[in-house]
């Protein structure tokens, strides 16, 4: 979708997958004389450091990945002298790799989102079986999440959030660290996806007693809704001290309609709002990769 | 050598490594009422987020790496807690894993010392045979490197800085990147160790024609010398772009005793310079972790 709005517009995209450096792609980066010069070319398409505006990064492969003798050496060396070369030039990013690192750790978003002035549900991220008991006696009902997302290359072994039972078993805490969320009963499911300045807010409503939207058919659509000023403030304070240029939030709407901030993803999907919805989102990222250097506005 | 000076300070320090944990080590994060509380236990011994001035990186194990059942998810999940729990303290670091990641890479460097005013020997880093010719022709006599450093698991195909005879063939380029560089005839190695803001130069006298003064013996010892006060200048500038509060900066001393930028090591080893000149590094660093908060001059 993006793509196809930058060619609409007739700017200039080059798109390279890590995986098919050395190999389809080819590289080369000069550093003399106090300046950097570097080059990109990809089936014979050659792309100038100095006119890179904008870097998108979107599920890239592991570079070196399609080389004809793959190895963990080739990855690191490859690794090292594209994103060198890139990181030298001076575009900008959505988003940046460094910055998207930080971001991934959802205790750090936590505390991040306690910052920016977000309502977050009390959360505690333990290892120990006595603390996670302690937590869940507190505040009554909770749930599990897994931190780090489904197990890779395990789909099967995805852990949706999941509301604990009465007197849970918390002794396997102590084999892996669990996340546990005061349960928040919603009205609703929130999409927050935050491209710049720019805000699009969707809103799904949610069956009672539901627990993980992402998971199963609610027979509810996305529709598009306002963003309250409140939350404006605090998403831009967010994406500030995270330094992303993308983001989507992801709240969940309670009967008191106060939006409770549960992840912020820098990667997150916006196909899926954008379709429902009609949200230009798409075209918004395509506008801010292609303002140009020295005449960006947002 | 840190931590003994630590001990003798009377400073508090707790050793994690991340393997550890689950299992010797515990760890619980409470995100509640805008606030964040976090415990780190090993052996018994429990430290407060809350009293955690500094962290120092020195090699951790990965995360969960000690379990009954390591699992790529158990480290993903632990990673995400433990690193999580850490950024979320008010803690400072030697150095921040994000901008180390960032530091680690060559080519970074070398644009980041050319911004802050060393001198850096042409260099170039390269998938194309033709550019590599190039670039040889037109510097002389040229070195190559390797980008990432020795290949994890096998120290035996470590490469180090190598001078390129003439008439080289290139095409083995082309099945991954090369890193060519102008061959600086030196008369000396110095290794510049900056922590905080304190500086230590250390010069070690190179035999005609030495290239890499890494490997074999040339029968010179480090002696400490005055930092320049220009250089002085380009390394404080250099770890305020790149955010870091120590780093090993190698140069090459060339006839008209010009110091040339070949690298930055974010975590570079200062044991063997302090035992050859009687640096204080070690208190340095140790000095640098026992700020404590609120009461930090440097």
């Amino acid at each position: 979708m993006v793509v196809t709005k930058l060619h609409e517009t007739g700017v200039a995209v080059m798109r390279l997958d890590p995986a098919d450096l050395p190999g389809k792609a080819l590289m080369s980066a000069d550093y003399a004389r106090g300046d950097f010069e570097g080059h990109l070319s990809v089936n014979g398409h050659v792309l100038s450091m100095g006119g890179l505006d904008s870097v998108w990064v979107r599920r890239p492969g592991e570079p070196a990945a399609h080389a004809p003798r793959p190895s963990v050496w080739l990855t690191a060396e490859t690794h090292q002298a594209l994103f060198g070369m890139l990181y030298s030039a001076s575009a900008r990013w959505m988003n940046h790799p460094r910055n998207a690192d930080q971001a991934r750790l959802k205790p750090w978003q936590l505390r991040t989102a306690h910052l920016s002035g977000f309502a977050v549900p009390p959360t505690a991220i333990t290892t120990s079986p006595r603390l996670a008991q302690q937590f869940a006696k507190e505040h009554g009902d909770v749930v599990v999440k897994s931190a780090s997302g489904p197990p890779p290359g395990d789909p099967a072994l995805a852990l949706p959030t999941t509301l604990v039972g009465p007197d849970p078993d918390f002794s396997a805490v102590a084999a892996g660290p669990a996340l546990l969320q005061r349960y928040i009963p919603k009205r609703a499911d929130i999409r927050l996806t935050c491209v710049g300045t720019q805000l699009f807010a969707a809103r799904k409503a949610a069956e009672p007693g539901q627990v993980d939207g992402r998971y199963g058919d609610t027979g509810h659509a996305w529709e598009a809704v306002p963003v309250p000023v409140r939350i404006g403030r605090s998403v831009h304070e967010y994406v500030t001290l995270a330094g992303l240029a993308y983001a989507a939030f992801d709240f969940a709407e309670d009967e008191e309609s106060i939006w409770w901030f549960l992840e912020c993803n820098q990667g997150g999907q916006f196909g899926f709002v954008e379709l429902e919805t009609g949200q230009p989102i798409s075209e918004a990222v395509a506008r801010w990769l292609s303002q140009r250097k020295g005449r960006r506005t947002t």
